[in-house]
């Protein structure tokens, strides 16, 4: 019996790709390849030597159907922002990557179905300056938005700042069209609200890290864009404070409460240390933070009025140590920054273990004192950078080595490390891949740690749409 | 080679199976069954010799397990209020019914999460009602709320008023217990709002009826339940006007628009003839209706402040012709009954022609008008009795017989009428199955309809799940 050993890729093979895209498209020079091939955290690399860039659906399906025939992986890719190794090729030379980022057109939007049909290329910042144009949102905001793209978002399932409002990039999705590992395109490109035929194909795709098949195009949500929204930040003395926050805030404001963000000290004092131009938002130290933003859909004075609202329940309440609203955009700017260079206000400080992890939004303060004392358990000194979306549940649980540790001992105990956290995780019925997927980095962990008949499950879902084990092999499952 | 043709049902394996649940939850007197073998409508009926009504997710599993070895088919059944005949067993009288309703309990309400763990039995108006006790809510709601079971619910993606704001059944759904064909049960009964660990499995479950798996229990969302809430009935002159009407409320209220009804008058004609206690909303004939809800998580007097300046905003665009605002409770209920009574109404009126579909929100007013001639073409005289969800795209686009004309000669022309109309919705980019789903009735015009690579993904996930093909046959796909 033969086993169906890929082919290497050569000279011929990779002729009969280039074809398809035509050779300005297909990448072979080892210069033009490199960026495909390293994640800017660089945690995650590989090799290729052929990059496809396709220009339309149709070239993505003679890709594939050709794939498919010669049993030659694929592994798609979009801004290569991903944090999980989803989007890198392993290290035989032997994958092919394929970037969707010339299938960047917005091909449509609806004012009136609030709906946009987007290519898989489309960098999400410029879809939601698109939408801004329009005068509708685009809420689905990343750090990464300057180079992400919606293929990306959509096949990592991205979540986000405004996730807590608006869903994660699932639920901004009302239709897709696919390329099937076989070549087939699935053309469900439908601006519906409601569809109850069959079995939901869309969400399996969505999430699934390009194992299925290649999202090429997709119709998202857009929203009436908000007319007023006031961003704020405060000092709380506890995780238990700033849930006690959130639940008012959230009884209060409802949908309009469009993000709760929940920081310690220490990733706020890394940025403040490392990040030229920021400086303190409040005048004290506190030991956690919170950033929250409120949006009307009525009127500027609206928004101003509910967060006034919150904050000012929330001093009556003891809930806060102080708190600051941004006065105009340039402020709110700058809050926003602190919170979004956390994550790369971490590096200077030495290894960094990273936990994207999700427990029940009232568990976070057990969780967090939990959490801290397994942190310890494993490597006293180890400093724990801690923050995330509090009000999905979601924190960036993330553990700075100690000061003046060498950095390749410190990160020799990543496994320790995550073993000990995430069984934290475990026990209070989380998941230890909130919203970064499981790519190349937690697959062993997804497998040796959900149900075995989830596992078998995914398994068979897998074969039952890439039979050939053509599409991103190696990830997820 | 031997194919599995299951067994008949014989004495031997009907004790085999009520030793499961004991004889007393294991029917088989004709009268015990007989409730189960027709659905309220009566559109759908089918044989049974047993019907069993398991009391834990381990009897459901030991039930699946001797099926499985046996191949002995499962019809799971709720509260028996599905449209479609998801939950009937076929005529062969070999299909053993699973009634899911002693599975009812509420497992757990979190008031800090605000999420519910529930059993699929639990009545959707008995989940609410706790849900309202705890100061919470639950969105969820349809005319069959008396009857109708979370299980049913969520594996037919039920949809409803609430569906505008707060989703479909799929949204409000965190996580399952679900036992496999096989026996196997997954429990994943997570309350996490972010977890990307794989294929997302829960959504396949959801919307598939009953064939992929039996759903034991789900975890829900809850809603701070609103602080005010008005109800308003307007009279319009054409779907047109209705749409401007939406898309002004939309951008003035956001989420807090929690309903959008559009009704045309015939079903309010229906209703106000054969319905008892009912009267005119409106002192004078409009040609459309538009029901509207508008939530506050703020105050009551917020809530009527809104609803005003929708409503003036509508005057004074020239979109109302006259509207009402519900003075208290039981004027609220009495509007919400004139639109909760079409369905109902329609019977006095002879044979009537359904259908459950969807298009873009914008495309509603031309696809009234294209299908209303599409209706003509196939039978002259035909009334149109349309009414829905316009916030969502979804009208129950239903044709009452020309007056006079003999019932069963006008049900004749079911097929052809079907075919009209929902050449107009594809035309539309529409779904013809927005969300009563697909079950025995329009399992044929879902296969002959959607790309053949979509019916071809959805077989082979039916074949991955349930390889011996005993849930619930003939179903969906």
């Amino acid at each position: 019996m033969q086993t169906t050993t890929p082919r290497q890729l050569d000279a011929h093979l990779i002729e009969r790709f280039a074809a398809i895209v035509g050779p300005r498209h297909a990448l072979t020079a080892p210069s033009d390849i490199a960026p495909h091939l390293e994640e800017p955290r660089g945690l995650f690399s590989g090799r290729a030597t052929l990059v496809l860039k396709p220009g339309s659906t149709q070239e993505v399906s003679r890709i594939l159907t050709l794939a498919s025939e010669t049993g030659t992986p694929i592994v798609p890719q979009g801004g290569n922002t991903g944090l999980v190794g989803g989007q890198m090729p392993d290290g035989t030379g032997r994958e092919v990557v394929l970037s969707l980022s010339r299938l960047n057109r917005i091909r449509e939007i609806d004012l009136s179905s609030n709906t946009a049909v987007v290519e898989a290329g489309v960098v999400l910042q410029v879809l939601q300056e698109a939408a801004s144009e329009r005068d509708r949102l685009f809420p689905l905001a990343l750090a990464s938005q300057g180079s992400c793209q919606i293929g990306g978002n959509l096949s990592s399932n991205a979540g986000g700042i405004g996730a807590l409002a608006y869903g994660t990039a699932r639920d901004l999705c009302l239709g897709l069209e696919v390329v099937l590992p076989t070549g087939e395109v699935l053309d469900d490109l439908r601006s519906l609200k409601k569809d109850n035929t069959g079995y939901d194909l869309k969400d399996l795709f969505i999430g699934a890290e390009g194992t299925l098949g290649v999202i090429t195009a997709a119709v998202v949500k857009l929203f009436p864009k908000p007319k007023g929204r006031e961003l704020a930040w405060a000092g709380v003395g506890s995780p238990a404070a700033a849930l006690a926050l959130f639940e008012s805030a959230l009884a209060k404001a409802g949908a309009a409460l469009t993000a709760f963000e929940l920081m310690e000290r220490t990733p706020l004092d890394f940025v403040l240390r490392h990040v030229p131009d920021t400086r303190p938002p409040l005048a004290g130290p506190h030991p956690w933070h919170v950033m929250l933003e409120i949006s009307s859909g009525r009127s500027a004075e609206d928004a101003r009025a509910l967060m006034e609202e919150v904050l000012t329940a929330g001093f009556e309440a003891g809930r806060l140590e102080d708190a600051v609203i941004a006065q105009n955009e340039a402020q709110a700017l700058a809050l926003r920054h602190l919170r979004e260079a956390m994550s790369e206000a971490q590096k200077p400080e030495g290894g960094s273990i990273k936990h994207d992890i999700s427990v029940p939004v009232a568990a976070i303060p057990a969780f967090i004192e939990k959490a801290a004392e397994a942190v310890q358990s494993v490597l006293p000194g180890s400093r724990v950078v801690c923050f995330g979306h509090m009000g999905d549940g979601n924190l960036h649980y993330n553990v700075s080595q100690p000061v003046g540790m060498d950095r390749a001992e410190y990160l020799a105990h990543y496994r320790a490390m995550n073993d000990a956290v995430h069984a934290v995780v475990r026990a209070f019925g989380g998941s230890f891949s909130a919203e970064h997927g499981i790519g190349r980095m937690k697959r062993e962990e997804l497998i040796a740690t959900q149900p075995a008949i989830a596992t078998e499950l995914m398994r068979r879902i897998k074969k039952a749409f890439d039979p050939a084990g053509i599409m991103n092999p190696g990830k997820v499952i």
